[in-house]
Parts: C-alpha cells; sequence; structure tokens
C-alpha cells in the first residue's frame, strides 16, 4: 500500500528508485572500560583507526578533484580531514581512554557529544550546521573499530536508481556512492543548510530531508518517489503514480537542460532592462562554480569562512592572499566583500563567552568595532588587495550611523597606513552596508548619505522584523518571507536606492529564489546576488519578465497589509 | 583628591553621606571535605543555618508591613523565603554534603553557582535578575555559617546619611538598613531591574548601580556623593562640591513635594486634552501603590508573575482569584490583563528546554498557543473574573493575523464552554494585542481589522527593531529609543491607531520616562501607562505640554533620520 510522507524539500527534481538503508554505526556503541593491561592496545586501536580514515578521505578529496560539480564536496572532505587533526576531538578520546580507560568507541562518543553540545550554542545557522561535520568523522572512526566498512548499494540493471535513506549523510558517503547510480537523498534529520541539502544541490540529485523516522517506515529495496521540489517522498507507488512521476521528471529534466542554454545570455527582461546576477561565495574554492554560470560578479563573499576550524584568526597577509585570488579571478567584474560576520559566539576555536541572545548580541561589525585591531588587518588587507581587481567593502550588521562613522574612520586609518608604507591601494573603492535589521530599512537616509551601495541581507531581515529564530524548530513555521511588514522594508530599500541613485542588492536567500523573481523585479532590484547553483533558474525568470507590467501589480502588493491576500498576489505575478 | 565614577543611574535623587561597605561573604567560603563521621554534624549546621534565616526574613516581613512604601521589599523578602523551602537549594545541598562530603558552606556555594547557570539561559531581563534572590539567599546562608551578623552601620550624628556600598544588595539587606539614615546605594553589579534598582526607587533613595569595582576605590568612613539621576559617584569631594550638590538636592526635594500635589488633580493638557495615566502591576499586591497615586485604571498587568518561583501552573481557580481581586479593587476604571507572556526559557522550576535565542523563540502567545490547555485555562479564568470589574484582556508579541485568528478562537471556545456550564461573564470584553514586534507595527491593518485595543511594548519593539538585547552588556550602549526607526514605528502606530478610532496605549518603559513625554504626546499618545511610582512625574509633564503646539513639531521629528538631530531635537520639546 502507498503511502506519502512530508519533509523539507532541498534539492529539486524527482527521483524513482529503491531505497538503499544506510544504518547509523553510533547506535551500536557499547560502553566499557578497558582493563588498564590493555589501554595501551585501545590507544593503537583508535590511532589506527584515525589512520585508516584519514586515509579513506584523503582518497576521497582526489577522486572529487577529477570531478566536475564536486568542490563543495571537495571543501567538505578538507574540513573532515582538518577536524581529524584537531586536538579536541581525537586527543581529547586518548585521554578519556588513558585516564578514565573508556574504551576507544565509547570515548569517541563521549567526546562528541561534548562538542556537539558546544556547537548548539552557536546562533549563526550554518556554522550551527557544522556540528554534523564532527558527528560524521567520529561516526566514520566508529564505523572503522567496529569493523563494518561502508556498504555500498549494489549496483541495479532495472534502469531505476538507488535512493540513500539514512539519519543523516556525510560528504564523504555521498562521495562514495558516486557510480551508483544514486538517484536520490531521504535523511531523517537536516535543514536547508545540512550536508545532505549542499551536497545533494551540488551533485543535482533530488532529496527531501527532515522526515524524522523515515528508516523505520521503509525497507531495503522498497521501490520509492522522491519530490525534492514538493518535499514528498511516496512510499510503495504503484505503477500508475510511478508513471505520473516518470513524465514529470522528463518535463524537468527538459526544462533543465534548457536552462543550461541560458548561460551565455545576457540576463536582460522582455522589455529590455538589464539585470545583474551576482554570486555568493565563502572563499577561493568557489570562484569556479561561480564562472561557470557566467556571473555578473560576486555580490557576497562571507569572510568570516576563513576562521572555520581554525584557532588564531588570519593574519594580514593570509587574508590579503584570499582576497587577491578572487579579485584577480573575477577580472574586471565587482567582487563585493563582506567584512567579518562574526560574533563572540563564533569563535569556534577557544569560545568563552555565550551570550543568552547571540542574534541579538555582539556581532559583525559591533564585534569588528568592539575589536578595533582585528578590524583594521581586515581592512589593510582587503585595501591591499584592492589593486588586483574592482573591490566593494560591504559592512554587516549596520543599524547606527556612529557604526559606519566609526568603521570609516577606521578605514582612513588603514588608508593613512598603508599610504605612510608606500603600499598602493585602490583609493575608489566603494564602501557599502548591509541592509539587515529593521531599523537600517526605516532609516535609509543615514545609510544613503554615508555609503555608496546597500545590499540587502533577507534572511535576518525577515528574522529580525519577525522576531523570529528560523533555526529554532519551534518557531521555523513563522518565518514569512511575504509578510507585509517584510514586503515594505525590502520595497522601501530598493525604492530609496532608486531614488538616490545608491545600487542595491538582494542577496539573502530571496535572491536566489524563483518564487520571488518577479515580486523584486517589479519593486525595482536589478541586482540579484545567489548561491551560483541558482543563477541559470533566476535568469530564466529575469528573461520571462516584463517589469513595466509588473511594477504596478507589485506596487499594489506593497500596499496590502494581509498576509493571505499578499500571498496570492505574489503567485499571480507568475501566471 | 576627589574623583568621579560614572555607572547607571537607577533611582533619582541626590545623597551625601559617608562610605559603609558591605562585605561579600561568598568570596570567603572554604572548600574542604567533611570526614565520615562529621556529616550528621554538617547536615544540622546546614538546617540550623536555613531555620536562622528563615526567621530573620519572617521578622524582616514583619517589619516591613508596619512600613509604608515597602510593599515591594515584602514581595521579594517572601520570595526569599520560599526559595529557602525550594527542593532545588537546600535539598541539593544536603545532597552535596552527604553523598560528596563538601562543607555546607561549599555546598551552597556550589549549588547557587549551578542555579545561576540556569538562570543565565533566561531570556526575559526581568526573570534573569531574579537569579540575584537565590545568590542571596545562599549569601544569608553562608553568612550564618560563618557566624557574620549582618554588620549594620553606626548611627551617625553629622546630619550626613550612609552610602551603602556592596558588590549587590538584597531586599533583605535594604530592610536591615532602615532606620539607619541611609542616604544612597552603589553597587558594583546590577541593571536597571536588579534588586537594588527596585528596591532603591521604592524607598526613593537615590542609587547608582554597575559600577563595576568601586568597593576596590572606596573606604570606610570617606566622604561620597550620589548623582542617582545622572549615575555619577564622586568619592573624596572638596567642600565647594558638597555645597553646591546639597543645592541641588533642595531644589530636587522641593520638587518632589510639589509632585505629591498633582496627585488629585486631572491629567490634563494646557490645551484641554485629557490624556489617562495607566499603571503596569504584576499582582494583586501592586494595587494599593497604584490606587495611591490615582491611576485611572490597569495598563498592563502582567500576569506571568504568578510563575514565579513555582513548579507548576496556577490553575483555574487560582488565577481566577488573582485576576478578580484586582478587577474589584479598581472599580470601574478599566484593567488590562496581558496572557501569559512566557516561554520555553520561563518555566523557572523543571525548565528544560533552552533556545539558541530565547529571545527570538517561542514565548507569549507562540507559546500560549502551542499549549492550547494552558491558554484556555487562563482565558477562562479571566472571562470568570470579568464580571468583576472592566476587564480588558490583551494577547502579547503578536506578529501574524492567525495568531490573532487563533486565539479569538480559543476564546470563543473558552465562552463556549463557560455558556454550557452556565457561568456567568462579561460579553462585551474586549481584545487588544501588543505592539512589540517590527512586523506588527508595519502591518498595522492587519491587527487594527481584529482587535479593540493596542498596547506598545516600547521595550521588546526597540530591542528587536535594533537587533539588540540590551540586558547584554556588550551591547547595551546601542539600544536607543530615539533611533529614527523606533520613532516611526512608535509615532505610526498612535497614528494608525487614532486614524481607525482605535486605543493606543504605550506601556513599555518610555511611557513611565518623563524624558519621552512631550513627544509621545505630540504623536497623538493619550494613554501612558507605567510602574506607579512614575505616574505623578508623567502627570506632571502632561500639565506643562501644550499639544497644539508639540504637533507639528514632533511631526517634523518623526521625518527626520539622523540619530543627533531627533535627540537634539527632542531636547528641544522640552525648552
Amino acid at each position: 500500500m502507498a503511502f506519502t510522507i512530508h519533509g523539507l524539500p532541498v534539492s529539486q527534481g524527482i527521483a524513482i528508485g529503491h531505497v538503499h538503508l544506510v544504518s547509523h554505526a553510533l547506535l551500536e556503541v557499547n560502553h566499557y572500560h578497558v582493563a588498564e593491561r590493555y589501554l595501551a592496545e585501545e590507544l593503537y586501536r583508535l590511532d589506527d583507526a584515525v589512520a585508516t580514515v584519514r586515509g579513506e578521505l584523503v582518497g576521497l578529496k582526489a577522486a572529487t578533484s577529477t570531478g566536475q560539480a564536486h568542490s563543495e564536496v571537495g571543501a567538505f572532505v578538507d574540513l573532515q580531514i582538518m577536524l581529524l587533526a584537531d586536538p579536541m576531538l581525537v586527543d581529547a578520546a586518548r585521554e578519556l581512554i588513558s585516564e578514565r580507560r573508556c574504551n576507544a568507541e565509547w570515548a569517541l562518543v563521549q567526546q562528541m557529544e561534548h562538542l556537539v553540545e558546544q556547537f548548539q550554542q552557536i546562533e549563526d545557522p550554518y556554522l550551527r550546521e557544522r556540528q554534523a561535520d564532527v558527528v560524521q568523522v567520529i561516526e566514520r572512526l566508529v564505523k572503522v573499530l567496529l569493523g563494518h566498512p561502508g556498504r555500498l548499494p549494489p549496483k541495479r540493471r532495472d534502469g531505476l536508481g538507488t535512493i540513500v535513506v539514512a539519519h543523516d549523510l556525510s560528504p564523504a558517503d555521498t562521495i562514495g556512492f558516486r557510480d551508483h547510480n544514486i538517484a536520490g537523498f531521504v535523511t531523517d534529520v537536516g535543514g536547508p543548510t545540512s550536508h545532505t541539502a549542499i551536497v545533494a544541490r551540488s551533485l543535482a540529485i533530488p532529496a527531501v530531508v527532515g522526515l524524522h523516522h523515515i528508516r523505520d517506515l521503509v525497507e531495503d529495496d522498497e521501490l520509492l518517489i522522491v519530490d525534492g521540489t514538493r518535499g514528498v517522498v511516496i512510499v510503495g507507488p504503484d505503477e500508475r503514480i510511478v508513471e505520473e512521476y516518470r513524465l514529470r521528471r522528463t518535463e524537468l529534466e527538459l526544462e533543465r537542460s534548457k536552462l543550461k542554454r541560458l548561460k551565455d545570455m545576457p540576463a536582460t527582461t522582455l522589455d529590455g532592462e538589464d539585470v545583474n546576477l551576482l554570486a555568493n561565495i565563502e572563499g577561493p574554492k568557489d570562484v569556479a562554480t561561480a564562472r561557470n554560470v557566467n556571473v555578473d560578479g560576486v555580490g557576497l563573499y562571507r569572510t568570516e569562512f576563513l576562521f572555520i576550524g581554525r584557532d588564531a584568526l588570519p593574519d594580514e597577509d593570509e587574508q590579503y592572499e584570499a582576497y587577491r585570488s578572487v579579485l584577480k579571478a573575477m577580472g574586471k567584474r565587482p567582487v563585493t566583500i563582506r567584512t567579518f560576520d562574526v560574533g563572540a559566539d563564533k569563535a569556534l576555536n577557544g569560545a568563552s563567552r555565550t551570550e543568552p541572545n547571540p542574534a541579538l548580541g555582539l556581532r559583525a561589525v559591533r564585534y569588528s568595532l568592539a575589536e578595533p585591531k582585528m578590524f583594521l588587518t581586515q581592512l589593510r588587507a582587503l585595501l591591499r588587495a584592492s589593486v588586483h581587481g574592482r573591490l566593494r567593502i560591504m559592512i554587516p550588521m549596520l543599524a547606527h550611523a556612529h557604526e559606519i562613522d566609526q568603521s570609516l574612520a577606521l578605514l582612513d586609518k588603514a588608508k593613512a597606513e598603508l599610504r605612510a608604507e608606500r603600499i598602493k591601494f585602490d583609493e575608489s573603492v566603494e564602501i557599502g552596508g548591509m541592509i539587515e535589521i529593521p531599523a537600517a530599512a526605516l532609516a535609509l537616509g543615514m545609510f544613503i548619505r554615508r555609503l555608496s551601495f546597500l545590499a540587502i541581507g533577507t534572511n535576518d531581515l525577515i528574522q529580525y522584523t519577525l522576531a523570529i529564530d528560523r533555526s529554532n524548530e519551534a518557531v521555523a513555521h513563522l518565518y514569512d518571507p511575504l509578510h507585509p511588514a517584510v514586503l515594505k522594508l525590502i520595497g522601501g530599500t530598493i525604492q530609496a536606492g532608486a531614488r538616490y541613485g545608491l545600487p542595491v542588492s538582494v542577496c539573502g536567500e530571496m535572491g536566489g529564489d524563483p518564487d520571488y523573481t518577479l515580486l523584486l523585479l517589479g519593486m525595482g532590484l536589478r541586482n540579484f546576488s545567489m548561491h551560483p547553483a541558482n543563477v541559470l533558474e533566476i535568469k530564466q525568470q529575469v528573461l520571462r519578465a516584463d517589469v513595466g507590467e509588473l511594477a504596478p501589480k507589485v506596487q499594489r502588493i506593497l500596499k496590502m497589509d494581509e498576509q493571505a491576500r499578499v500571498r496570492e498576489a505574489v503567485e499571480r505575478l507568475a501566471g
């Protein structure tokens, strides 16, 4: 009998295939004390497992370097190799073995739980999700200790693929599955920024996550349909349903191959308005992916990713290199680099202070201004890199005029230092700010008078406007990009920019979501920044749009103040 | 040599006097293990100390019941007596003694640290400050165990009072100091909602808190001036400075006695506009204080205070009693009762879930709707009480239309139940909502169409608009009620209410702060709700105001978008 389960759609497309259940080694761990005389041997077991896993990961890394769209996966594998060398992980487990005589598996699981608890304190949902790396590295170690090799799915010959059903997937898992005709991923846990989601999107494999106990509801080899667009999983469908989804899948594939042909077309609306499609990146490794889809520049370079998994801040030279290489690779196309969006809670290693509400605490520009030496180092590195391309510097989380004034004063100081040291920089570097706090969107004059461009960070702006922490499952359902208040702030910012001749971009998730492209175009937006994977789909929306027609309709939407009516009206824009 | 230190002004007025340093018993605690055979004796020491402290507190309680403005203090003492009986406190310490053989002082301090850690997770600054009760009860116990009686200041004969300088003060301390001519309080820690602050205000004693290491900077008996209005402490002032502050103090006292004469005057502006001055209360105990200053009603009854220090929710009958007694005491004057503003983090006893950002989490109406049984019980109790006065029900933290719709549906259900049970209630009870999330202030139509009145909660509204947790010291300086964005939201709400004939009140701190009265009057506000202690001062502002003159000036302020200009213009309103 067929039944349907709903989860979170995180990677589009339709998959039809047979279940391959992936077991969860961590659930099988026994806890026992090791006799004194076997302690040395237990430590050796651990070291041996670490060496084996490192070998596996390095092998996977090599395998990805030949693959195409695997740069994201490669980065995750790198991170996991780094974690293997982190003293917080293996050394702490060694201590638990030698001092408390725990068996190696138990020691690893204890240390994992300790680290996961620390991660839970982190406010940023992306970084918080990185606890999955710790869990997955430990899971890999435990699997080796327990003597399970990663069981790979059998290659099928019936033309149907394999649907991997797991509690959670590591990037290493997903790479291991290459060449095994994996059609889809389905997991118990995870959100839009989980590994499974990110990797599935980068491999263009449909995925639905957050299905809770799906592993208990399906059996190995059972037939499954995964609709990664609508977040639906159908267990045991009959031939009629399979046929229907096959047709739908063919349509989608056609659509996707059409998309690829858009790569070299300019993003111009039907009525001749040019639109810039920009990439959000996290470092030099993402530039190739961005150039693959021919972006008009980098709209958001998140420099805090230079921090991850490190004990100390990167120094000026290391930062300079990271900025220079991106600027150089992008040539004449503008690169907008955002200064660190970190807070007291995000200094992953050596974190000490925790705030009761980190999202409302000392982060981003507030933190940078509280640590002027760190900020000055970053500004110097940015200025030095500015001669290698078209740099724009962007300051996150602004709410007050004095935050801009202080940042600009530090920038002047950095410039004066460089002049004194006879180091060249681009004197005309533009400074912009993120509009992601309601106060900023409501007092735009203060920002427009001081800055050269604005970027709307829709994710945070929505969270603060609605007083919702979207990564908190208990209230995530209250997150609503189409709340009339949210649209008023976004629309108002875009229109104020147009009025004063200041470029405005959207670099939150709304910018890369085709459901909102027509709405944003109608508001007047001409700069969309997004994950490179979304660029062609957004371009398709742009090519279909007639902004002359959209603008008055959107003006009417901005005047509505009932959520249900706004939703209907936005849906009608596409029709 | 005189020097000046700046802190947080929490209780107005000027004090001139000599330092009385209060020691901090908790710093003197030794840690040792008790020999097995002395364990029974150690447990007896603890029980004995508990009995002694209970006796002291009960004595203090009796002492306050004769005093006048001591009802706040009495409530604190009650809370501390309750804590003494809390198994989390004394029983847990007993366990640490009998199982880990810790000495009694050490056991208490360990348990205190454990509890304080739990309190740190609480998002609401008021409730979070209540950790001070735990610390103070334990401090009292430790003092008894160490054999220090509370050292009282010597009575002085030079006409100057005593300035108590402490790390932090407990309400019991402050009562102990009665009849000792205490002129002022100065503490290392604390904020506007700390004990020291609340008690000092209720005793009308000037106080400055948050001075960090003041105890290390002054000596016993040294001369000190405390300016509780500007947050300044002058150590070792010369005769000229003392004389100046004496004059200023005399002026202030004159001002205060003038205020008292305003009690029975109607709050009408110079140009004849009537203004309602309402009280914020936390329970029946506050009604007398409110009636003392002749308020026009209760603008905010914070029902979550029925929770504090309890294991279980109050049942329907107990809630009914608490609501009825306030309604009855206020007679024909309206009483606005806010449904529970609690969250997963505020269930003080038995709290389990902690959220990474509780201020953006499951709280207030979100929590009530997630616990419909609890919410229904409260709505039933409210409706039942409605026959005893003029009840208005107010829902906190609304952001979405469906939150109102669901709340109203539950209210209808409660009404239907009561009708079926033939229990009477007032069919015309009005339902209103708090405007304290930016989304609500920006989509007012949604609220105006569904509700009968609005109340602006400025504290939360400012926090979310600026993305600031004001109780986080690292960012508290960014809290700015005069940010143009904040004024736009407040002014917009007041004006929308006027346009649609919906009463609007302000019940956050701005409502009780005389610095903002003219501004709010100029925006069109006619309902101010505040701590009863502020009512006469606000009335004085109202009596001096000419709203016809203010309105156009304030309209101009609402169009400004530079923080500095707004500040200047608001200051000029008074001139």
